[in-house]
């Protein structure tokens, strides 16, 4: 695989941005926070906002050339060639009701290449990361491409909520599909079902409408751990946005799902 | 409410229990330890037959004429007006897989009655606990009756997965119904969904098919906490065994969610 497109520190960057972020919000969980809800009456909160103006600011100053796209801000550079996608804590409603699962996550594309991201759960103490031609890592531990051999009947299958299937777009019939072929289901937050998926800790998960900046580091996690990452959907909205659906994990759990999503 | 059947040392026997179960899991996880397929095909470890035993012997020191109840060994004094019911560790399949989301259930019943219960998760270092007339605590400090004010219409709700709802007898129907009335859902583990349902971090969680001792502490945490507990099915099974369904949290969302499953 080229690697040449990879910048050489990349690796320490990432992991400098993720502990950035992780001490930030460790601050935050012990000092409080404002919490305010955005027009989608979803949430926001000061840590949020904070999170990505300082990763903005570390990559600026690292990077002056490369892009930033963030969720929380307005793009930097959006022509460059290398764009970091940012999600300073995806899981806002789960941080606010401090409930484990949400995470930060961080990528470098480059011309739309995954090159490198890493998830951060500051709660659970996980990070999960991978550079291009570098492998995946769990905690610093380079993770084994996983098993196929489990007993795919009762495969662990990890999905969004109905909710985001069938927001933007009626795919509530998906939803129902692949919870009836995949009983044995868990919904945690995006973040937490990419990482187990890269991991192997799951056998695989369907993510459906969902933003770049929260599928940004989930194709590189699973490529560099020896999974299979499929993008299944890519849909146009009418505020000019796009939301992204995708199957990722164990290359036969994959291939089962897919044709359910299909 | 008559409180003249909690033996005066409860809460302090039951901190006790999951503080030693939580201490042997814990160097399980450090020291690692044996896992077997179960008849079902559902996992047991040396852990959960480690953990089970010992909080057996702690109950039969304390109160030698209790009966207990659990899920890996045979009753002890099944007459007895004083039950224990435990759960060693509720997701073993989760405790494999080094997913955070497992934990210990222990209960005390007298006559069929909850009066003491905690849910403890040692790798969320998150422990619940109610004693009736006393409370309902997290990580020691009391859990107030949860507002009923919250957004409604976007009420989070954790459910068990469609593989609970199907087995025994076929109610994905209910599922598919919570799903599509309940969009903002999650799917935990049992006791994870039981004990943010008590504390009020989510707003009601629907329980299904599952066995007295995943259920046995939920009602006398929800209830101390000021929430409705509901159960909804009691189906006799043809091995002889019960399960049990029910809905619980937040009295609004309850009562919204209670005509769904009917």
């Amino acid at each position: 695989m080229a690697t040449n497109n990879v910048p050489n520190d990349v690796a320490g960057r990432l992991l400098d941005l993720a502990g950035e972020s992780r001490r930030l919000i460790q601050a935050a969980r012990e000092r409080g926070f404002r919490t305010e809800t955005k027009a989608d009456n979803s949430f926001v909160t000061s840590v949020d906002l904070a999170v990505e103006l300082r990763l903005r600011e570390l990559i600026a100053a690292w990077y002056p050339d490369h892009g930033v796209l963030g969720e929380e801000q307005a793009p930097r550079n959006p022509g460059a060639e290398y764009q970091w996608i940012l999600d300073p804590v995806d899981g806002t409603e789960e941080f606010v009701r401090d409930i484990p699962t949400y995470g930060t996550i961080i990528a470098l594309h480059h011309r739309g290449v995954p090159l490198a991201g890493v998830l951060d759960f500051p709660a659970l103490d996980l990070r999960v990361h991978a550079v291009q031609g570098q492998g995946c890592f769990r905690n610093g531990t380079r993770v084994s491409p996983p098993a196929e051999s489990g007993a795919q009947a009762d495969a662990a299958v990890c999905l969004s909520a109905r909710g985001n299937f069938a927001r933007h777009h009626d795919d509530g019939g998906i939803f129902d599909a692949v919870t009836r072929a995949f009983p044995n289901h868990r919904i945690y937050r995006s973040c937490l079902n990419h990482a187990l998926a890269a991991t192997g800790e799951i056998d695989a998960a369907v993510a459906w409408h969902e933003r770049a900046w929260d599928l940004a580091a989930a194709p590189i996690l699973v490529t560099e751990a020896g999974g299979r990452y499929e993008t299944v959907r890519t849909r146009p909205l009418a505020d000019g946005g796009i939301v992204f659906s995708a199957v990722f994990g164990r290359r036969g759990v994959v291939e089962r799902i897919l044709p359910i999503v299909n």
